[in-house]
């Protein structure tokens, strides 16, 4: 049972780190402490309600309190903290890119284990992955982050695929996940070092 | 069979305050009558979908159409008094909070009569209090009201733990309902007489 | 088999303009691909999908990969046209309100197929058409556009109402479909063509 125990200290360190997110924006446009909270739960637990409601299933966070008691460990984080996390910088940046590449694995294999295609699976590791940050923007109101900057769902997407190509291959569930869980972190680590984005869709009115 | 009439009077009274709400707000907008009527519907029934929706089971609007004719008489009663509604903002204050108090206990009950655990209970609860208030925001492109000013959704959480401690020490229902509803009522009303509010959660850039 | 087939293509007619309307509005606000494509997606199955999940079945999209292949096609549509697409405003317009239609009546007839009254089957179909171009504007930090200005909503409702009466005259489906999809289409083309706009919603600060 070492393994479960491994995933379950991802699990717990990504959600943490998607909370801390949420919280840090909301306290910077000056939200309560309930405030604060919500956008950081929304954040960590978004993209996996999401998902669960359109597979049909009850929403992960109901079936575990860990997910709520997590955003709260991240609220008092903040309150302490405060102005030295962005000392931790780095820390959480690979923390998010944790949490990023285990919720994209989590998402796409509830997908396949309840027998949608590979292209659903791919959207739904998508959806976990990304979804919450956008709720979160839409909380803070602001344009989405990942609409605009940064390669952060092309890595879900491209780890998506490689879930699926291995799990097509036969290959033991275990090495699949490590395999697409690790491409997830590695294209979000690359595009991040090399500034990497996607190109801007030019709009009608640029010359 | 008192009861039931009593809560559906309830019911249609904080339909129709949080409608009401929802109204106002979009005619500030300067939202057509179609979109006025929207934002109603969705700030009196958003909370409630998002909790049906999340314990799977049919949104609550969907099998009663009181909601959405109470949210189409609160757009006349808008359309009516116009400026006047001003003057009618104490009520509308009361009708709102017993909105709030009824919705929480509806949501708190309607999940620990599925089987959810307490703590489920509580976060449905407020879901189904302070959500739709969430959606209207987010429709008339504000930050949510609820994160940042006054205390409104720790009424709902407060309302829903004395459910549950009720609840769990085998107290009637009834009396159970009122205790609970009436907490969310004090909490809400004490708050706005003596301006009480969380404290902001400071941000990074603050001196 | 004729008729699924004419269904299928006025379909696809309906997705591609709803995509590439949520498309253009994203590379307005400058969006990268990802982004836009993610717009385009929302605004083209967003409606079906609050449908799917209020009815509470699988959303449509994840049962077909024809919606975001479609999507696909209109941001390459869109890329390879830029400016270009401005001449091609009518023919979009065409093609949307053909969406609106068809969306319309797919929604009104799956709530009544599941056995809601007309009432809710009205609602369902006005969200399959309207609400995917809510979540659009939501995600581009916009005032939903259908809440202020032209008569877009009211046209599903009149389609949804046509298909509940002659549903419930008796009328052969194939008929009903048609005249209440031609009666969206109608009430659109007439409400552009005339700038016809529901009245505003008086302010409380209005003189």
């Amino acid at each position: 049972m070492e393994f479960p125990r491994f995933m379950e200290i991802l699990d717990f360190i990504g959600t943490f780190a998607f909370a801390i997110s949420g919280i840090r924006l909301a306290s910077a446009k000056r939200f309560d402490l309930f405030g604060a909270y919500v956008v950081g739960v929304v954040t960590a637990i978004g993209g996996g309600t999401l998902r669960d409601l359109m597979l049909g299933v009850t929403p992960i966070w109901m079936t575990n309190p860990m997910y709520l008691i997590c955003s709260g460990i991240a609220l008092f984080w903040v309150i302490i903290f405060g102005k030295r996390l962005i000392h931790q910088q780095n820390t959480f940046f690979i923390f998010d890119t944790i949490g990023l590449a285990l919720f994209t694995v989590v998402g796409a294999e509830k997908a396949l284990a309840m027998g949608f295609p590979l292209w659903v699976a791919v959207v739904m590791g998508t959806i976990t992955g990304a979804a919450g940050g956008v709720f979160r923007d839409v909380f803070i109101n602001e344009i989405p982050l990942i609409f605009r900057k940064e390669i952060y769902a092309l890595a879900c997407i491209i780890g998506g695929l490689c879930y699926g190509l291995f799990d097509w291959m036969g290959v033991d569930q275990m090495i699949t996940q490590c395999v697409s869980g690790f491409s997830v972190f590695l294209v979000r680590v690359l595009a991040v070092k090399y500034h990497l984005c996607l190109p801007i869709l030019k709009g009608e009115d640029d010359e």
